[in-house]
């Protein structure tokens, strides 16, 4: 039998981080590929009391099938935080419990995006959601990253340009890759230039409470006064990723548009772990465990920095961060950075090459990034070392 | 700001069933308009033992992102176990875990059908799969199901109609909602005529293991050397719906593109319930717990059908049923259907109206599903008794 599939995925191919995962499971290769939270940032034993308690309590609404929109408690415990911590939503929106972000990312490509449609992206921006964009035939357009967030001026060449762009998506905390926090200045220009041109913004916001130094930025979604903008939020780097447990704050009735996708698409969240996030925000101290999150981090932020200063200087530079989990590194332009990639893998290395992050895989890019959230300290030492020579050697 | 939606999902509304669902949540509602599981099918004391093993043992890895794939002990330990107890899967197919079997619908209607192109459902047919379809925008044909299954005959002749088909939808045992089981000699046919018309089958099977009476009928799966058969399967009937735990069976080619289009719908389903269904079908005894489900469903459906023949003739009819959670009842052509189930919600009782279950909803239709297993007996039959005697007051 010959397969046809859809126009929409005949092109899809995996993830490269994914693939790049494949290197990576073997344990002599150091990867600075991954996105992971790290071991120690897990609340287990408050996950595993949790667990415990609710199923000895109810565990039928536990285990049962559950709404669409998300364990009713939770939602409102998340709008009220959400609220009150950031000023992040309003009446005129309401909040949906997602199975991960990157669904998110799915059911608004359903429900807003047409098939040739735009989306605007950062470039370079997170490679999961684009894939998402991808698989609904939507046209990819990128704006450039400066170091105070998206170009606007390319950003508003790209909306005359295309008047049929339905959503601007942008990661303005600590970008994945390039680790770019957007200044207040550029968040409200965005936002105005969304309203200008009719168009929806997708604030995605997973490294919001990471963040290691400078001042906070208010969320794009704090300023949202017109009901453009689309929040998206996730306990995957604060509580657990293999929960699968995010949310999205949005105008009513794009809500109301995303819950019956979401009907369609996998009925509703794991309700266990709705449970277990809902008890821990509300009955422990969340805003103390976030701290010990920073803490960590901060640790290992630094100590990655330093190290690539170490190491890795005159021929590696790359930009410092304020938060997050990533440092974007560039090469000089005579060298070829793909090969680069793939010869450091041979030397036990993996980091993922700048392009896979491009709306263009094949434009030509000097990056790539790292990460030093899952590594050990003595994991990003032999990387971060080996990374160095090699590139000093060349 | 007025929105626009794509047009895939501009006429798509909710779930007749989820919306029924609003006033099945009256607690002075008997509902027989549900589909979950009894409360006694649960294996709680298991699943919390199972969860405090496996979060004590190897919490980071029960927490932490995972593969796209799914748990590979659990695609192993699933493998066997369908090869052994069902003959189904072969060398040729590979198994990958779904956020429920929703996803696995959605998944293959991204993979596999463009827009405009046509999927052949039964009439009646499952409403969630039925929204997830039009929810890309595929065109539905149905073909009426008789007591032994799909009328093959106008499967031909839908096949023929339309050359764009791209999927057939079945559910072959006690199918949801007409509670019909397809006989060996029709799965043969359908499996015969998607070859000939180089169509694909996806064959939903969550029921399958809860047969109360009759002879088991091999899965059409079964019958596939040709890999034109996507098989799903699901935890939800036979541990819990609220994991949001499933598989499908696939040709590897089909797997593949599944695999892709699932890391942009929500990159991996929760780890920590894979952990936990694997624990349960390899370290407890699955199939004596399937033995006590049977036992726990096969009274209720008696007591189900008893309560109908003493309570609704002659004025509701019904279909005996062999296994699953359904019964589909008839009403005489002169009673208005839809308006005898909105009269019935005001006399406390919700059922589902067949109408919801077509390809077109606005098709005349004179029969409506109850489910058994969610009522207790007490609310069975006091549902019952008003059902009857409000049709036979008619």
């Amino acid at each position: 039998m010959e397969y046809k599939f859809s126009d929409r995925v005949s092109n899809l191919k995996p993830s490269a981080i994914r693939e790049i995962f494949k290197y990576a499971a073997d344990p002599s290769v150091v990867s600075l590929s991954a996105g992971n939270p790290s071991p120690d940032a897990f609340p287990t034993k408050e996950i595993a009391e949790i667990s415990a308690k609710v199923l000895a309590e109810d565990p039928i609404s536990v285990l049962q099938y559950s709404v669409s929109e998300g364990y009713a408690p939770l939602r409102k415990h998340l709008a009220e935080y959400m609220k009150k911590e950031h000023n992040t939503g309003s009446d005129n929106d309401d909040i949906l419990i997602t199975t991960g972000a990157q669904q998110i990312m799915d059911l608004c490509s359903k429900a807003l995006v047409n098939e040739g449609e735009v989306v605007i992206c950062e470039a370079p921006s997170f490679i999961g959601s684009l894939n998402t964009f991808r698989s609904y035939n939507a046209k990819l357009v990128g704006v450039p990253v400066e170091p105070d967030g998206m170009n606007t001026e390319k950003l508003e060449e790209a909306l005359k340009a295309n008047p049929n762009a339905k959503l601007i998506y942008t990661i303005p905390n600590f970008q994945n890759p390039s680790g770019v926090t957007m200044s207040l200045e550029k968040r409200k220009k965005v936002y105005e230039l969304a309203k200008k041109y009719g168009v929806l913004i997708i604030e995605d916001n997973p490294y919001g409470d990471l963040r290691y130094s400078g001042e906070y930025v208010p969320n794009i979604k704090s300023l949202d006064t017109d009901g453009i903008v689309i929040y998206a939020g996730s306990f995957s780097k604060v509580i657990s990723p293999g929960m699968r447990v995010a949310y999205t704050i949005a105008p009513k009735p794009i809500f109301q548009k995303l819950v019956v996708c979401k009907q369609g698409n996998d009925v509703h969240t794991n309700i266990w772990s709705q449970y277990v996030c809902d008890e821990f925000i509300t009955k422990y101290d969340f805003n103390a465990h976030l701290a010990r999150l920073r803490e960590i981090y901060t640790k290992k932020a630094s100590f990655c920095m330093e190290l690539l200063d170490k190491y890795c200087a005159p021929k590696i530079t790359y930009h410092k961060i304020d938060g997050g989990l990533f440092i974007w590194c560039d090469l000089p332009e005579d060298i070829d950075m793909p090969k680069f990639c793939r010869e450091l893998v041979l030397k036990k290395v993996c980091v993922v090459p700048g392009n896979a992050f491009l709306t263009d895989e094949n434009e030509t890019c000097h990056s790539f990034r790292i990460n030093f959230s899952t590594p050990t300290d003595e994991q990003l030492e032999r990387g971060i070392k080996i990374l160095g020579e090699y590139a000093n050697s060349l």
